[in-house]
């Protein structure tokens, strides 16, 4: 059985979204993040990062949320959530993925987890102080470049709806305003009103 | 024909090497960063995030280095580069990937892209002193949890080995002893010596 390790609020709700999309069978459990159970001994143990997503299979324990997006859809197929058998498109796929995690995450990342690259508190400061304009760039590239609309593949729902819905609802306590993104905004829209998408949030909020 | 745009001393170099371990057949663009070329109406129109790597295909062009590897490995199935036969193992290479993108090479990034995080001068210098830190940190994850050895993935040669080859090139310049890291610098040793990876190396110093 699966157990996915998450907290409210961040990327791992990607990863809840897509095994409730794929019909998976697993369960959950919660990282008190105000606690900071993540850097503690017992959860080190699941994951050395102190991070989350983190997956527990009956192989191992799968970590980084492209990793485990592309895992539950390749487990899954019926869902038919990545095109595996079209390299270029599942390449699409990925190549999006990758810039959520290695730029958009991380611009946003600069506003509540500026230690990690930097000791001096003006500095942290400084780095806040970007986010709005870091991040908002990041969406224009998504608006304009990137998601083809409905969905960011086009009509077909894949694993970078989710994460693309999951990244999105951050943007207003980054202070960005979505509605400077009518592609951005509609989809938000649309995978919100997804049953699956309200269940794996209705999970995480109670 | 795949053509491939690169930069000497990028992460482009590990598409580089793939597309030799693959035997593909390609050609190359160097993109001047020198006189900051990736910022150029003619290469923004190849890839609007202004950076390398792109691989232009047949269906259009590809970008971030996860997708890009898979993406030679899928296209040349017999050189074995992926496991894509086994959803778990799969995910273990894009999860070692992902690491390197989404928090390695950021962390190495805080040297010399300060400016995409913050405008502040003092900040930015606040930031290249604790690259070596935080790159070092990295580093001892990779050395303690995730390389197998005597590749990343165990006996088995894959596309996350020429990522990694490709960033444990940056630690001196980062400011970090490889020596540190006794299973990285055997695996840097054994890599550097495999004539794909010498190939590519002199095509991009040549």
């Amino acid at each position: 059985m699966l157990n996915l390790f998450y907290a409210p609020s961040t990327c791992a709700l990607a990863s809840h979204i897509a095994l409730e999309e794929a019909g998976a069978q697993y369960t959950t459990t919660r990282v008190d993040f105000r606690n900071n159970e993540q850097r503690s001994a017992s959860y080190l143990k699941v994951n050395p990062k102190g991070r989350v997503p983190a997956l527990a299979t009956d192989r191992g324990i799968l970590t980084e949320t492209p990793a485990i997006l592309v895992y539950v859809a390749q487990s899954y197929p019926k869902a038919q959530l990545a095109p595996f058998d079209d390299p270029f498109l599942f390449a699409r796929v990925q190549a999006f993925n990758s810039y959520l995690c290695s730029t958009v995450h991380v611009a946003h990342a600069h506003r509540m987890r500026g230690h990690r690259w930097v000791d001096d508190e003006a500095a942290i400061e400084a780095m806040k102080r970007k986010v709005p304009q870091s991040v908002g760039d990041c969406f224009e590239m998504i608006e304009r470049e990137l998601i083809a609309g409905p969905y960011v593949m086009g009509e077909r729902y894949t694993i970078s709806d989710p994460y693309l819905f999951t990244l999105s609802q951050w943007l207003a306590g980054d202070g960005v305003d979505i509605a400077r993104f009518p592609k951005v905004r509609e989809h938000q829209a649309r995978v919100g009103a997804r049953p699956a998408v309200k269940r794996a949030l209705a999970a995480e909020m109670a």
